[in-house]
């Protein structure tokens, strides 16, 4: 069927990648109120950084890169499943089990296309360059955008408070301050409207 | 809650396309048989772009501006609803929908960025330049993969024919020769264990 095994591995590597429609997240959409899945999160992610991107703090930020990198933050839940991100007992092992999850997805690729994403996600993970951070930023944006113009169904399931989202987004910043100050804002909307409770 | 009227609206504008999210196709996920929506199809189609692009035939296409296409191609659907490539009925009228639904989507942006998305929209539906081409052809072939590796699911319940897939998907030729090969043999393949009938 295949007529390289280049192109064998490529398109395994595609039919793989289907499963992270599969990963739900907390967050539910606007709409419905239905769990987001990684997939969804993931395109909307990386139309935060095209719509976005004037904000970063850089202001000579490789777009380009930083959406590559959202587009694939998230495939290792693939493997090591969502963890809710003020369940502090599920986030332990989180680092390693993630990072066993790339080395298996991303090895299904030719071995230099696995180098290429497995470098863009380790630079996610660390969170040092601009883009990283830029793309961190959106990657917290974007669930307190859903969150508040869902009324807060996610944090008011799990009781969340204003200083646990404080805590939690407060790196926004490195990547954009604009996009914090908007967030600051939108986080005593959140409160204002009994979303959060203000503690 | 907003710094600038800029700002505003391109968060006003990434809050109405979560809607995309809602928007069902007919193609079905390879895990659950669960009807896959337009985003998750967006990411996927991005996620071929970055993999397979080096099969495009102009070896020189903008891949940045390839995902930029896949990732906004299907925001008309918000309004206009998806259309099954196969009901011919359902076609009618298409056009005129999706161009409307463009110009009310996008005026929601900033005018600049209203104009920059609308050109990419235009740019994808012409299929005219060796990017929008490349675009169209992993826009058929991801549903070719998902409906193999589903087992036919969609083809199966619509009672679609070899010559009816080969009919729709041929452009991917125009795009890509080496995936237009690729995709033969797919078809041939579901031919062989009866997802499509041999007609």
């Amino acid at each position: 069927m295949f007529t390289s095994e280049r192109l064998r591995q490529q398109i395994h590597f595609l039919r793989e990648i289907d499963n992270l429609k599969q990963i739900l997240r907390q967050t539910v959409l606007i709409k419905d109120q239905r769990q987001e899945n990684d997939a969804e999160h993931s395109w909307h992610l990386a139309m935060l950084v095209m719509v976005l991107s004037e904000y970063a703090n850089e202001s000579t930020i490789d777009i380009f890169r930083t959406i590559k990198m959202v587009l694939i933050h998230d495939l290792v839940e693939i493997d090591a499943g969502d963890t809710f991100c003020y369940d502090e007992q599920g986030r332990v092992g989180k680092v390693e089990r993630e990072r066993k999850a790339a080395h298996r997805l991303f090895s299904i690729l030719p071995s230099e296309m696995m180098q290429e994403y497995i470098d863009l996600w380790e630079e996610f993970e660390a969170m040092e360059t601009p883009e990283a951070q830029f793309a961190a930023a959106v990657d917290r944006l974007q669930p307190l955008l859903l969150n508040l113009y869902s009324e807060g169904y996610a944090w008011k399931k799990h009781g969340i408070k204003k200083s646990q989202v404080i805590e939690r987004n407060y790196h926004i910043a490195e990547g954009s301050k604009i996009l914090w100050e908007l967030a600051k804002n939108l986080i005593d909307e959140a409160v204002s409207r009994g979303y959060l409770i203000d503690a």
